[in-house]
């Protein structure tokens, strides 16, 4: 199994073609969902009482909903913009709600997982997650530019203990001070990561390893629709391919980004989770096939 | 042969590393250095009377110079800064000089050349080197943001008689008012070129033809010193690369692509065009291995 710790969110997202109100969304939906294609994957997070029943439902479909709980209060809420090119996010308003206190605990048939994924959640709680695992074979963890302003020293201390990371470019060069991602990368591995990946948005992604740099294009899309959970429905697809091959190399890894290429891209062309909505296997191993054929010379 | 019609140009470039003043630079200069290795390569376009011998030495040892006019007043002019990234750059000062009302003449032993690239000088000037040439079998064009502006119109013509169009994504989406690269390079096949290449700096390139998309990543770098010239880098490689395969068929363009990004990456790694001086093909070659084997999967 795969144990996917994230937020599960109601989100708010504005385009300037339109703007859809407390859709599903959050970083361990995405990530979930995507990965439950490739592997089997248990979720740990919080909701609200306010949680709508039918997207506990669309959930429990692909993933295994022991490790969510479900407090008084209200679910965690994000409302962003993005602008006409829909590059760049805007956050309008975070409410953190019944995540922003709350201490995940992992139901105890979770804790033998071998793959633990720790989504943008603070990294307290991301080392309270880690901590009551026995030793997953691969751990890997997001963040985002709040953990690296506020709390940098405790996602050092969470990048010490896993073994890949998965970050924007921007926050790369944020949390090592430098302009230049190779260099980024190379402080961050001797923090302690094996591995280290850089999303770049529809520009693809960069794996980085002490032996490896594999730099990948995004797959060209004609319409995006809302870029909203790309980057965790791409850590969904690279973690579940991992899973799925049951083995961790060079080649694996490789692979795997590409699976992370392929989820991120569609999770972009509906609002919402919307476009894993009938999805099939078929479909991901057809744009897999796709991409390489598009990108080999 | 192939003829290059482009800028020669005295460049202040400023980082926040190092300030270089009046070195060697210009659209044609780093064409036509970049394409030299490749195969013959002629430049047409015109230097004032303070052009530094030395830089004339320089360009004669790799380029034929019969198309280089040398005009009573100053060089071409270009001063710009880049920030702390050295990702986006601050045009300080563009003084035309004699290049502003300058005629461009194309030598008869130039005019039957089956190769023909317009640097990204203003569209008249363009099209009157266009119209000097006996029909070359590849013509590719390139533009910048000043022309969009001013002589939109006018350049949609060039690209109705060229074949192909190397532009950056930026300058894409102003050309073709879209944000999205498939509409916009759509468009511009449907002007009349027959390939699109955008060119996204550190984030590689992508070729559009009709039944073609082509996306791929930089070769990535750990030391970038000054961007100027990169992307007439990379047209020199993609042109050269083709004019030394003689046969442009969607195999060599995707290697031609790709040899232009290896050109970019080097145009890069110092300032001005230095980093071509000593370059081998053997370096070039290397380099186009490495990526290639960085990129497999």
């Amino acid at each position: 199994m795969i144990v996917n710790f994230g937020s599960v969110a109601l989100d708010t997202t504005r385009t300037p073609f339109r703007t859809v109100k407390d859709v599903l969304g959050g970083s361990g939906t995405f990530f979930g969902l995507a990965a439950s294609f490739f592997h089997e994957t248990g979720l740990i997070g919080v909701v609200g009482e306010d949680f709508p029943e039918e997207y506990t439902k669309l959930l429990a479909e692909r993933l295994d909903l022991t490790g969510l709980a479900v407090e008084k209060g209200k679910t965690f809420r994000f409302d962003s913009s993005f602008g006409y090119d829909l590059g760049t996010r805007t956050t309008n308003k975070t409410e953190l709600n019944v995540f922003g206190e709350w201490e995940p605990s992992v139901p105890d048939e979770y804790k033998d997982a071998p793959y633990l994924y720790l989504g943008n959640i603070g990294p307290e709680q991301q080392l309270l997650v880690l901590d009551q695992m026995n030793e997953p074979e691969l751990t890997v963890a997001d963040s985002i530019e709040l953990w690296i302003k506020t709390r940098r020293d405790l996602l050092i201390d969470v990048i010490s203990r896993v073994n890949g990371i998965v970050l924007n470019d921007d926050e790369v060069r944020q949390l090592c001070r430098t302009s230049n991602l190779i260099t980024g990368a190379r402080t961050i591995m001797d923090w302690g990561a094996d591995f280290v990946i850089v999303k770049k948005g529809e520009h693809g992604s960069i794996l980085f390893a002490p032996d490896t740099i594999f730099p990948t294009s995004g797959y060209p899309l004609e319409e995006i629709v809302d870029p909203t959970g790309a980057g965790d429905a791409f850590a969904g697809g690279f973690m579940g391919h991992l899973a799925r091959r049951g083995k961790i190399d060079d080649k694996a890894m490789k692979e795997a980004v590409i699976y992370g290429n392929v989820m991120g891209s569609f999770a972009v062309e509906e609002f919402s989770i919307y476009r894993f909505i009938g999805l099939t296997m078929e479909d991901i191993e057809g744009r897999y096939r796709k991409y390489k054929q598009m990108v080999a010379f």
